[in-house]
C-alpha cells in the first residue's frame, strides 16, 4: 500500500483555519491559538467561530461554521466532546480539509469512547477530511508562525528556526521535547503531537517531515503502533530522503506496558520486535530525551560516516581514556595514528603521546598552533570521519575562546565532511560562536562520543539495503492445529529439511519401520491432544532392535492412555537417531502490529537463560536469514569456536528462510512454530528439524 | 595496615604556604595560586619564595627557603624538574610538612624520570614530609580560600559551596568535572588532583574526606590502582563514615588501557576485577562525569533508602511510561499504589490513571491542588522511597512556579525522609527555588530515574557487610609446577573435593586401580609437560573392562611419547567415569594489584562466549562462594530450573570458598588454578573436580 504524506500539509501549511470553541482568553484551550498565532505573524487567515461573540482577539468572530465566509482549509476544534460529532459534519459540509482536535473524552476513556471516536472519523473520511487527534495537544509550524495548539510551553519562548522535525504520541512529552531542545539552542520548527490517532499518526507526520525541504532530521516518541503498515512506510520514506529518524519508543517495562495500556488507546507490542523492526527500517532507537537531542544536535549536521572512526585530540590524558572507553562500548573504532604522523607529532611535542587519543598535554594550551596542528594531524592523516577536541575551561575562557576558535575554524573549512566537537565548559554565549563557526559543543565527552557513534549508525542505516517483502505464496492451512506428523508434513512441503521418519498404527509396522530406517531409532507417541510427551514419557531413545521397537510401540500407547485417557491418538512416530551437531532451535510468533516474526537461537537451557536469540519478520530470503543466524552472541558456536567442526549454516539458512516463506503464506491464523530441536549437523550434511509444533486458530466454520 | 588520613589536613588546610617558583605574574603556574588565594581571601600566611624579587603580588618575597621568616606547613614548587629535589631537601630542612609538586618531568616520562621521582619521595620520607604530584595541578579547600592550583579553571568562577569533595588523579579531567559541577550549581569545596602520584594517591583524598565534617559525598577519578591496600581502607573509611563513593574508573576498553599506560606510570588492572573490588568495598561506579555529578547532585541530600522504590506522578502518560521502562532497566521497583488509594484518586479525577505511574493528566495543571493530592497520596499511601513529579515546562513558567512550589512544599517537609525529584523544564533562577525548598529538579525523566536509583544502591552498600580479609595459614607450595595428580593432591589437602583417583606407572597397576575403582574409568596421561592433553588423544573415557585399561595404558604412553618426545611422564591417572550433574568451572587468576581473584561460572563453550562469570578477591567464606555462585546469570541451572535436580550448592560453596583460601595461602607464586570442569552433582552428592591445573612461578633457587 501507498500512503500520500503529503497530505499533511493542509494540517502544517494551511491557508486559513477555522477555531471552532474560539475563545478571547488567550489562556484558555480555545484563546490560547489565536494568540500565539497573532503574536508569531502567522499570514493565513484565522476565522473564530464562537456563537456568543462578534469579536475574539481583535479578528472578527463567526456564531457558527455555516456563516464562516469562506471554506477553511484547516480547523482547530475545542468544543465539549458531545458537540464534536455535530463540529465535524459542520465542517465537512463547509469544504474543511483538516481538523486538529483538541477535545478529550475519546478513545483514552474505554469502549463507550471509542465508539465515539469512531463515528469522528467516519464523517470526517465521509467529506474527505483528515484528523488530528481527538486528545491531541495539537502542532506547530513555526516557518510560518502557525500553531495549531493550545500548549502552555510556549510561554518559555517559541520554538527556534532550524531543520529538526518532531512527532510525539504524546502531547506533553512532544511540548517537553521540544523545550527541552529551545532550551539547549536546538530548533524545532515543526511539531506535531498525535494524541489518540483517530486517522493522523506519528508515522504520517514521519512521512511529511520525509518529503519536507525544511526538516533534515525526524525525531519522534511513539508508545504502540496502530498502524505497523504506515509506519514502516514513513520509515522507508525517511531513509529514501536519507534523513536519520531518531525514536523513543515506550513500553519497554512491564510497568511501562501496563501504564501504555491504561493510557493510551493504543497497544503496546512485544519490545524485542519493535527493536528489531526499527533497526530493520533504519531508525535508530534512544534510549532517552537527551540522547535523542544529542544525536539531532549532531544530526543537523547531515555528516553521516557509514564508517566512521574516532580521533580524540586532548590536552587531558584522563579525558582521552574515558572517551575511548565510551568509543570501545559504543563500537566506534579508534585506529591509531600512521607511525609517521605520530613522529611529527613527538617533533612537535617531546612528551606528547600521539597513538590516539593524541594527548598534546597542557603545553598546548600555552601553545594554540600546537592544539592546531596536532588536529589537523588527527584529521588529515589519521584521517577520522570523527574528531573530539577535548579543551575544558580553557575553550570556555572568554580570554583564550576567540584565540583557540582562530586556531580551529580553517580546519572546520579544511574538512567539511567531518564531525569536530568541541569538548568545552562554556558559557551559552561562547557555546554559539563555536556553533556558529560549525563545531558541535559538548561538555561530557561520554556524551559527545555516543553522539558521534550514532552518526555512524545513521550511516550504515542509510546505506542499507531495504527490506523488501517479497510476495509469497498463500500456504494452505488444516482446519485445526496438526500433530507433529502432520506439522512435519506441511513444514516438509514448504521446503524444510525434517529427519526420515514413519507414522506406525501397530507393533507390526513399528518393527518394519525401525528395520527400514536403520538402528538406533527413536519413537515418541503422536497426539495433537498431547503437547508435552517428554513429560510424561512419550519419547524413546536408543531403541536398537526390531523387538525392542514392536515393545516399544505398546508401551508408548500404554503411557499416552495412562496420561490422557481421552487423548486422540494418531499413531508413534518412528524416526532415526540422530547425533552430533549443534541443537538449534527455531520458531515464529504472531505480533500484533507486524504478523509473523521469525526467531533463531541455539538450543539448551543455557540459551533460554541469557536470551541470545534473534528475531526478524517474515518473509526474508537466505542471505538474511545467514545474517540472522550469526547475529547472535553464541554464533562462534555453529560457525568452529574451539576447534569444533563448522555447521551446514547454508542448509540451517535456507530452513529458517524457508520457514519465514511458510509463515508468512500461513497468514494470521498461524499462531506460532516451534522446531526445536533443529540439528545443525557439519558442513555438507544439512540441518534437521527434529520435533515440530504447529498451532492454528481454529478456522472459521 | 591502618593509614593515617588525617595527614591530609596539611594539604587541605595548611596555616602557612612557601610558594617555591613564585611569580609576580598572575598568569603563571607560580603566580596563580597567589593571585587566587589573595582574591578568595586565603587566611593563612603567603611565602613567595624567588631570588629575583622582593615583593610578589604585594607580598614580601625571599629569596630562598632558608631565608624564610618561619617553617612553611605547607609549601607549593613550581620550579625547573632540575631544581626540584633540592628544593625537596631545604624544604625538609627548613620543617616543611607537606609539599604540592606543579613541576612536571617524571615518572611521567620513563624509567628515568622515575627514578628522579623516587628520589624525591625518598628525600621526604627522610623528614616525614607527604607530597602531592608531581605533575599535578593541585588541589583547593574553598571554605578556607586555599587554593594550591595553578587551574585556569578558576577564571570561570570559584567553586560553589557545598558538601561534595572530589578526588582525580588526572588534573585537567578533575577540573574539567568541578567546572561542570560548577556550571550545574553543585557545589565542590575540595579537589585534590594527585599527578604521578608518588606518594599522596586517590585513595589518600577519599580517606581524608571521609573523616572530614565538611564532606558527605566523595567523587573520584582514578585510572589504576597504584596502592590497592590504601584505596581499600579509604572506600572501607568512607563506608564506615555514611558516606558514598562515585568512582568514574577508567581504562575499561583496549585503547583506554593502552593510553593509560602511555598516559601515567599507574598500572591499568584488569576491568572486571575493578568492577568486583569497587562492588565489594561499596563503591559506586559510574559511566561518565555526568552520572557522576548527577549522583553526586542526589547524594547531596544524605537520602539512601536501602529499601528503595519509585512513585512517578505524572501531567503526561508518555514520561510516565518512559521513567517507567528507566525504572525496570535499574530493577528500581515501582509497586502499584494501594487499591484504596486508587479508588480515592478516582475520586477526585474520573479519569486519572492512579496504579503508578500516577498520571493525574493535565487537568492537574489547571487545579494545582490535584496535583498536590496526588503527590500527597503516592508519598503517604504508596509509601514510596523516591518520588518523581513531571511537570515539565509548566513547573517551569514564570506564572506558575511560585503556586506549583507553595502546593508542594508542604509535602517536602511532612516527608523529609524522601527523595522528591521535580522534572521540569526551567530557567536557572526557577530551578533554584525549587533547590532551596529541598527539592530536586531535572529536566529528564530518565536521567532523574538512574540517579535516584543509584540512591538505593548507596544504600544498600552502606548497610553491606564489610568484606574482612581474614588471616589463612599459609600454604607450602612445590618448588616448580606440579601436574595433574600432584595438582589435584595439593587441593584435596586444602578440602576441595577431587574425584578418587590413583596414579599408575604399568599396565598391571592399571588394571588392579580399574578393577578397585569401577568400571566405567576415565584415563589420562600424566605430564607437566602436557598441558592440553585432550588435543593430543591424551585422555580416554568409557573404558569398560582390565584388559581395557592394561591397553589403553600402554596406548596412552605411545600417544604422549609420539606428540612430546622429551615429556617427563609422571604416569597414568585412573579416575571413576562420573556423569550427571552441571559442568562448573572455578579458577584463580593473580591480579596485579588485588592479588588472587576467585571465578566461578558454568562449564562449556556457551558460557565462555556469553562471559556469564563471577569474580572475588580471595579470601571467602562459603556464604560469599554461594551467594558468589548464585550471582551468575545462569544460576538457575544449578537450583533447579525448569525441573531439573538441583545441584549440591553446599558442597560447590564449599569447595569455592577452600580454594579461594587455599589462592591466598599460596601467596604471590601461584599464578593460575583451573578446576575445569568441576562437577555439580545432585543434592547431598557432592560437587568433584575431575580436572585440574595450577600454574606457579618458579622459586627462587
Amino acid at each position: 500500500m501507498r500512503y500520500d504524506f503529503n497530505e499533511l500539509s493542509q494540517l502544517l501549511e494551511p491557508r486559513s483555519v477555522a477555531i471552532i470553541g474560539a475563545s478571547a482568553d488567550p489562556t484558555r484551550i480555545g484563546g490560547r491559538p489565536i494568540a500565539t498565532m497573532l503574536k508569531a505573524g502567522y499570514g493565513g487567515r484565522i476565522l473564530p467561530v464562537n456563537p456568543n461573540r462578534d469579536e475574539i482577539q481583535g479578528l472578527t468572530c463567526y456564531s457558527d461554521i455555516e456563516t464562516l465566509p469562506e471554506a477553511p482549509e484547516a480547523a482547530i476544534v475545542a468544543v465539549p466532546a458531545r458537540a464534536a460529532v455535530d463540529v465535524v459534519d459542520a465542517l465537512g459540509r463547509q469544504g474543511c480539509k483538516m481538523i486538529t482536535m483538541f477535545t478529550a473524552g475519546f478513545a483514552e476513556l474505554g469502549r463507550e469512547g471509542r465508539g465515539e471516536q469512531d463515528r469522528l472519523t467516519g464523517i470526517a473520511r465521509q467529506y474527505g477530511m483528515r484528523l488530528l487527534g481527538p486528545n491531541t495537544l495539537g502542532c506547530w509550524n513555526v516557518d510560518i508562525g502557525y500553531f495549531g495548539s493550545f500548549t502552555s510551553s510556549l510561554d518559555l519562548g517559541f520554538p527556534l528556526a532550524g531543520n529538526i522535525g518532531m512527532a510525539s504520541q504524546s502531547g506533553a512529552f512532544g511540548t517537553h521535547l521540544a523545550a527541552v531542545a529551545r532550551r539547549r539552542g536546538i530548533g524545532v520548527p515543526i511539531l506535531v503531537t498525535t494524541g489518540n490517532e483517530a486517522d493522523i499518526t506519528v508515522a504520517d507526520a514521519i512521512g511529511w517531515m520525509a518529503q519536507s525541504d525544511r526538516i533534515d532530521v525526524i525525531c519522534a516518541y511513539q508508545e504502540g503502533f496502530s498502524d505497523p503498515d504506515r509506519m514502516l512506510a514513513a520509515l522507508n520514506a525517511a531513509r529514501n530522503a536519507d534523513k536519520p529518524v531518531f525514536i523513543l519508543k515506550s513500553g519497554r517495562s512491564e510497568v511501562g506496558g501496563r501504564a501504555a495500556t491504561s493510557h493510551t488507546a493504543s497497544m503496546t507490542g512485544d519490545d524485542a520486535v519493535a527493536d528489531e523492526i526499527l533497526r530493520a527500517h533504519g531508525a535508530i532507537r534512544v534510549c532517552d530525551t537527551e540522547q535523542m537531542l544529542d544525536f539531532a544536535y549532531v544530526a543537523r549536521k547531515r555528516i553521516y560516516p557509514a564508517e566512521n572512526s574516532l580521533g580524540v585530540v586532548t590536552v587531558s590524558g584522563g579525558a582521552g581514556i574515558v572517551a575511548s572507553d565510551e568509543a570501545e562500548q559504543q563500537e566506534l573504532p579508534m585506529p591509531p595514528m600512521p607511525e609517521d604522523a605520530q613522529a611529527e607529532l613527538r617533533a612537535l611535542l617531546p612528551f606528547c603521546a600521539p597513538v590516539n587519543p593524541v594527548d598534546c598535554t597542557a603545553q598546548a594550551l600555552n601553545d594554540l598552533s600546537l592544539f592546531q596542528k596536532f588536529t589537523h594531524a588527527a584529521l588529515a592523516k589519521g584521517g577520522y570521519a570523527s574528531v573530539i577536541c577535548f579543551a575544558t575551561t580553557v575553550a570556555g575562557s572568554a580570554a583564550i575562546a576567540p584565540r583557540f576558535l582562530e586556531a580551529l575554524a580553517p580546519l572546520r573549512k579544511e574538512f567539511p565532511d567531518r564531525l569536530i566537537v568541541i569538548c568545552a565548559v562554556a558559557p551559552p554565549d561562547i557555546v554559539k560562536r563555536y556553533e556558529d563557526a560549525g563545531f558541535l559543543v559538548f561538555e561530557d565527552p561520554c556524551r559527545a562520543t555516543r553522539a558521534l557513534a550514532a552518526m555512524g549508525r545513521v550511516g550504515k542505516a542509510l546505506t542499507m539495503t531495504a527490506a523488501v517483502r517479497q510476495a509469497v505464496p498463500e500456504i494452505p492451512l488444516p482446519p485445526t492445529t496438526p500433530d507433529e506428523f502432520q506439522a512435519k508434513a506441511l513444514l516438509s512441503a514448504a521446503g524444510i529439511q525434517i529427519s526420515a521418519e514413519r507414522l506406525v498404527h501397530d507393533s507390526e509396522q513399528a518393527r518394519a519401520a525401525a528395520q527400514e530406517i536403520g538402528f538406533p531409532v527413536v519413537m515418541k507417541i503422536v497426539s495433537p491432544d498431547i503437547l508435552h510427551k517428554s513429560d510424561i514419557g512419550g519419547v524413546m531413545l536408543n531403541i536398537g532392535s526390531s523387538d525392542e521397537a514392536a515393545s516399544a510401540y505398546h508401551k508408548l500407547i500404554a503411557v499416552a492412555r495412562k496420561h490422557h485417557s481421552d487423548a486422540r491418538i494418531s499413531g508413534v512416530l518412528v524416526a532415526p537417531q540422530i547425533t552430533g551437531g549443534v541443537e538449534c532451535f527455531m520458531g515464529i510468533s504472531r505480533d500484533p502490529s507486524f504478523g509473523a516474526m521469525a526467531a533463531f537461537g541455539l538450543g539448551g537451557i543455557f540459551v533460554e537463560l541469557l536470551h541470545d536469540i534473534a528475531l526478524r519478520q517474515c518473509p526474508f530470503d537466505e542471505v538474511a536469514a545467514r545474517e540472522m543466524i550469526l547475529s547472535i552472541r553464541g554464533a562462534p558456536i555453529l560457525t568452529g569456536a574451539r576447534g569444533r567442526a563448522p555447521v551446514d549454516l547454508d542448509a540451517l539458512a535456507r530452513s529458517l528462510s524457508r520457514l519465514s516463506v511458510f509463515a508468512a503464506g500461513a497468514g494470521s491464523r498461524l499462531v506460532s512454530v516451534d522446531l526445536n530441536p533443529v540439528l545443525a549437523l557439519p558442513e555438507g550434511e544439512g540441518a534437521v528439524a527434529l520435533d515440530a509444533v504447529i498451532e492454528l486458530e481454529e478456522a472459521e466454520p
